[in-house]
């Protein structure tokens, strides 16, 4: 493992040894004979002897040195990570090469890695079939916010755009729902979880250049209820396996980086709130609170309104269901509660982040979209089935887990407008 | 489910429905009353009944059907997939959109969901931290073939080279191996399994522009039978989990798709060869068959000479081990076997594929390498430890499995040049 700690006393050398596998560190307990000068924090050593019992009440075992090899000394002094400092994130992200060998970076890495693993299981036990939806697309799903476009380099260079490697214009995937929706039409329950893109030219804590999003879709679903329940129950598994995986982990984020907030990230385990569109915006005229965007019916809900209405019900997470028809999007299905006045869509807001997954009913029935893209029509005509589904910010959902405030803090390797180390 | 067939008789209705969780379709037998002339191949349909034991040999239950409502009718006219027509692989691929629904894709769709399962399980049970490595990077892996360049659309449009959104040029990875090699200075097991990208302008059957890579990297590893043993497993895993867990699916591809390739298939469970590369070279020029590529001590190995060498083995995996140093990239460890004579590298070849997965051990010592890249050269400055990694194509591990000829069949949506369809 890497050195953490080198404490060197008149008849005993003391080390600390991590290799990644925990927040915790194995001691190591020699004689200072073994000890060389390339013994420092953050080097690589091979350490043969014997564990025993720890006399110590803080750790269960030790680890008696015979041998102790340095295979990869550390220059303490180029190196940018200094002993037992709690560096800031944001000036270990200078260093993407180098931030994994941070503690807290560590455990951020075995919790992804972890919920990762439980959402899959969570799918994979429900039945669902798992599709790699495509990263290359050309489709612009919802004409969501700004693409990205690829090329072959050397298309770029000549600035060719008769010659597209696709023969059409391509571009990386915003979502992963109409490719989902194609196989709804084969398995009444699909699945995916990738990496997504927009190129929106933000510099906010919030937005990502390239991010990964968790999507569903069910067939044979009637009702938003049906839908609620999945992301209810998705959010309350991964939370309770990140919990009782990697409680040390965790811990270390609610002690250092987010204190103030571990008792309503654990909210997610318990109680979800559900509320109308129409029931949100009266609470939210009723408000003694004075808003910068009025409240308003046939508005979308801003940042303001959002955080006033998770208070309002006790900061816990809170479904919005059934918007209004004009401001959602073509495939979402109509609820026939008045000439085109609510959709049945849902928007799940948690403490501290705001939207953290949204969903619908889709539109099956063919004469509600008639005027459409020829495909989309295809899956109507051949025994269209009512379906719906949902999608969840995966870096989103880490930022509510762990009370980070920097989205750039919770992906390996972040890439955002300007920025694409590595 | 879906209606697979309709067969009315005088006195009773038999349907076949299926909801994608398995090959089988559920028998249901009806009154002929409950009829209509919306229920027909390819519609959508709600059954309710009583699910009984059924009299015949091959099935165990049957719903006795009390009502039929058809949710989605499908115009059988122009539906491209026609009842009980065992269509050819090239002719579904016309219609990506509907081809799930197709028995031959539906099976491919629930091994390829069942087999991510059983890699991403492989590698949590045995300490793996799982990273997702970035799609969009600024790095160029060993200078891999041909690149994507992406642009956001607008830059696209105005082909500005000055004002990159990342301000340096940006591309789709080609290998996550590098960010894996930056974890592997934290953890010591690390793996990615995502999408990577070639532009190759190639119609053949074992190329794709975006296709699916397992890769792995392991630290404090000096022998390159540390790396093998773990791809050996790897695919025993994956084998055998798919095989159990999906046996009639399997067999619908052994059955129609390649007969005679199931026990060579089944080899993969079983027994794996090790040899040199030099002594492959001296295999093949002792071969009695005439080769194209005469082979040569320092020339890469043919798809004619991998095919030999195979069968030579009697048609199961084998590795071909330390490839000489001329032929591979920088960053393979030198073998020290003769002046930068053979590095530890490692390819596995399998019957009918070629090769299909790929490692070495990383050269860890800054001195080898110290005319290179920086952020290279700090990972080796600051605690460096010896590693080895490998990668292995998801989609050639299908077709390998299955024994599909194409590799365009075994992803949900193919994407190569001129073609990126949906």
């Amino acid at each position: 493992g890497w050195v953490r700690s080198v404490r060197s006393q008149k008849e005993v050398l003391f080390l600390h040894i991590n290799d990644g596998s925990s927040l915790e560190s194995l001691q190591v307990v020699a004689d200072p004979s073994l000890g060389t000068r390339d013994l420092t924090f953050g080097s690589a050593v091979e350490v043969r002897g014997k564990l025993v019992k720890s006399p110590h009440r803080m750790q269960n075992m030790e680890l008696k040195a015979e041998t102790i090899r340095v295979v990869g000394p550390c220059d303490i002094w180029s190196f940018p990570l200094k002993m037992k400092e709690r560096h800031p994130l944001e000036y270990i992200r200078q260093f993407p090469h180098l931030r994994c060998r941070n503690n807290t970076l560590g455990s951020l890495l075995r919790i992804r890695s972890e919920a990762t693993a439980a959402i899959h299981s969570f799918f994979k036990e429900n039945g669902y079939v798992h599709i790699h939806t495509p990263i290359i697309t050309s489709n612009d799903c919802e004409g969501a916010g700004e693409l990205f476009q690829i090329e072959t380099s050397n298309e770029a260079r000549e600035s060719a755009e008769k010659n597209h490697f696709f023969d059409v214009p391509a571009f990386l995937t915003v979502s992963g729902q109409l490719h989902l929706e194609v196989m709804a039409g084969a398995f009444t329950h699909v699945f995916t979880f990738g990496p997504t893109f927009r190129a929106e030219n933000s510099q906010s804590r919030r937005h990502l250049a390239e991010f990964y999003m968790v999507e569903a879709e069910l067939s044979f679903t009637e009702s938003l209820q049906d839908i609620t329940q999945v992301m209810e129950d998705l959010l309350k598994t991964a939370t309770s396996t990140v919990l009782s995986k990697c409680p040390h982990d965790v811990e270390l984020f609610h002690k250092y980086v987010a204190p103030e907030q571990k008792l309503s990230q654990r909210g997610c385990l318990f109680i979800y709130f559900r509320i109308s569109y129409s029931e949100a915006v009266e609470i939210l005229k009723q408000a003694a609170q004075a808003f910068a965007f009025k409240p308003e019916w046939g508005y979308d809900l801003q940042t303001e309104h959002e955080k006033y209405l998770v208070k309002h019900c006790g900061e816990v997470p809170l479904f919005v269901i059934n918007y209004p028809y004009d401001l959602k999007p073509f495939y979402m299905r109509d609820n026939e509660d008045g000439p085109q006045h609510t959709v049945a869509a849902v928007d799940l807001l948690v403490p501290g982040i705001g939207e953290l997954c949204g969903g619908s009913l889709r539109e099956e029935r063919l004469h509600f979209i008639e005027s459409r893209l020829q495909r989309y029509l295809d899956l109507r005509k051949f025994g269209s089935v009512p379906h719906g589904g949902f999608g969840m910010g995966f870096e989103r959902y880490l930022q509510y887990l762990l009370g980070v405030d920097n989205i750039k803090d919770v992906i390996p390797f972040p890439r955002f407008s300007h920025s694409c180390l590595l």
